[in-house]
């Protein structure tokens, strides 16, 4: 069996800064996720804005099947290239889950076309997503819905593509709804964009966050990578005069 | 009756260069398009890209409803903060109206998050457009197919998002299908990509074609210019503790 | 101007067998409705299951541009041959607005192919419909959501097809979500279902509820009517030997 | 392992009447199909309009999981209480794969909406699909295209929904363009409609046709099994007064 190879990658400043954090996620929310998605069929490395080249240097991304990526105060500092080599390779076929203040990190912006924003507020409420595709890879072993205790609101309007086939449909406790679960297609890699996450609360050690996210690596799996080219291109058939 | 504000964007290189292009548009195939789609309804102005920024001043940019795009050669020249800007408008509400070699713009790459790469092959060959939206606004008066005698190939596997609306589908007399004119929207912006418009043929003489882009500029024109923002949102419901 | 030829067509029973429905609706929802609606472009005709043709009779029909649907106790009791007249007509252009318990209406499956299954609870709580497509015709004059303050609640699971635009979606009180106002295109004819409506609430004397239907009669409204057919078509390119 | 269990439904009449057809497929286009299919992973029956029951009774239904469906000339026989049970096992989870003419039949008007009309011609020429969906299951092994030597045209403008994800694009010799393979989801099922096959031309023998459907049959597999329904709903949260 070929392991599928995943690249946990994270800011990771909250936990370094904000002691709160620190205390959910001692060695950085990556690692808590890494070990919550541990299986036999995943190969799980590491990555971190402060590492050297923002932790993915081209031999990391050439060995990427999936990225995942966490990032929210610092999406201004992730640098210009390294955004186009990793948007380079989804289009090539590689998978991305971007997670929750993924929303507006650059490479969400690139593969979307859009803004990425949205409403929100910080008050600790209770999430409810609701499963709105039962038959779809990314729900299997998720009933009707799931609920989140504690978890920052996302709400409408989500400036995303219409082309977003939508898994989750969340309602949060203080009133306001959010399409929290989204797929899309680019090149010929495979995005989900997935809302919990918020670093201030345990969300990535609660067990249907961590199905939903391991289904997902699974689905967004590569195909195959081909690189995408504009060839000049012989006529098949005779052109008359 | 509020005109339309349409800026056609020309790189307008290859009529300088290239005396078979400046026999067909010997001021430039912005201004043949602009003088072929003339109506009273539409206040057009011209853009170059050797023009002071670019030709995209901010007032211009602000004072456009739909901004028509015709590149080719040049693409890499276009500044990344003029193409922020010009995205960020399409965000808010501008019409965006990319043209055939367009299809490798940055402008294109930016709202669609795809490379825009295709087959091509330059033999002046006959396109044939078949409409696949018959009651769409873009194919009002235009029939069930119309042909271009002679026109670059450009063909499929075609790198666009899944969320294109086809408009048309063509075929090229050398063997090639195309997905010929596509629309997307991207935060309050509509956006129709249309392949026809080779430099070296008088495509932008064609009653079809120009048809085509008067119709799309109609359909573009905003809804209403707002901007997207991230907004701290007040609980609506009461939140239990 | 010409006139969008606008029928409402309710099943009415409830108002003449319910008190309380009748006490709210005591012409039936359609004059409700249609007192509501009444502007100087819409012509507006009634139709009612109890009528002669079930209010369809083949005239009635062909003179209609947007048919207004709303049934719920008697859906089995529609003919089948006057539904396939009613979608021969949607193929055709005829616009469809289906309203509320017109979810498991015979003429709604035929269009979506689907069973429109969905959750219910009857308790009159508060529905919040939060507007997903601010750009869309349907939406204009409508902020970022409104509230019915009782209303049947209906859930997802909701059973129909993914080319459903989404317009609203909506948030009951007693915690489920649903996506509330969807439109589709089928052959020429373009379909909105709408989910408020409850019989015994007075939701179609709400203003908001007016407007979005008001807009969606203006969008539905035919680009032309057409036949589909089958033609056997002569070769347009010489076929080789 | 658990097999799939496919279900070849053939109207089977040409092959009886034509010789020319019975000299192709000799017992009928649905067992060279079968043949031409036959794999590990796969249990194949098969069935016929003049079987017992339409050659779909209740037992054969419920343990089809992928059905496959060819019929033309006799589309008006297939009863409609048969249909509906198909239409219901499709909702329910059941794959369908709609071949060739089958673009009339009840069973795809049914789960499309629209009527399947399209321009056809019977002169032989050679068809080309083009692979619009390198990533996608059911285009795996085949390459960027792929040719049919002697094919009925099949073209645009093709009454189907949007939700279609498009597959093929084929162009024919004679002019015309054809979305030639369109997947769709109804319920829990999956739809896969393919333009290829007709009686007069040995098409099923065809290496790539036969890996197409083949394909189609492991992607439209069911998730699982499941029926759909209208259930009253107990509140989640408490409504208040």
């Amino acid at each position: 069996m070929q392991k599928i190879r995943v690249t946990i990658w994270n800011e990771f400043r909250h936990e370094k800064k904000v002691p709160a954090v620190a205390e959910i996620y001692p060695e950085g929310l990556h690692v808590a996720l890494g070990n919550g998605l541990a299986a036999e069929d995943l190969e799980i490395k590491y990555a971190a804005l402060d590492d050297p080249e923002q932790g993915l240097p081209d031999d990391v991304l050439a060995s990427t099947d999936v990225l995942l990526w966490w990032g929210h105060c610092a999406h201004g500092e992730v640098r210009d290239d390294i955004v186009a080599k990793v948007h380079k390779r989804v289009l090539e076929g590689m998978g991305l889950i971007v997670l929750h203040s993924g929303h507006m990190s650059k490479i969400f912006q690139k593969v979307t076309g859009c803004s990425g924003t949205l409403k929100w507020r910080e008050i600790g409420e209770r999430a409810r997503l609701w499963n709105i595709a039962p038959t779809h890879p990314i729900t299997q072993g998720i009933g009707e819905y799931f609920e989140i205790p504690h978890e920052e609101m996302y709400g409408e309007y989500f400036d995303i593509p219409k082309d977003g086939n939508i898994i989750f449909i969340a309602h949060f406790a203080g009133g306001n709804v959010f399409r929290s679960g989204v797929t899309f297609e680019r090149g010929f890699g495979k995005i989900f964009y997935f809302q919990p996450g918020h670093e201030t609360y345990p969300v990535y050690y609660q067990e249907e966050v961590l199905k939903v996210i391991g289904n997902a690596i699974r689905w967004a799996k590569p195909v195959f990578f081909r690189e995408l080219s504009c060839p000049n291109y012989p006529a098949i058939d005779k052109v008359g005069e």
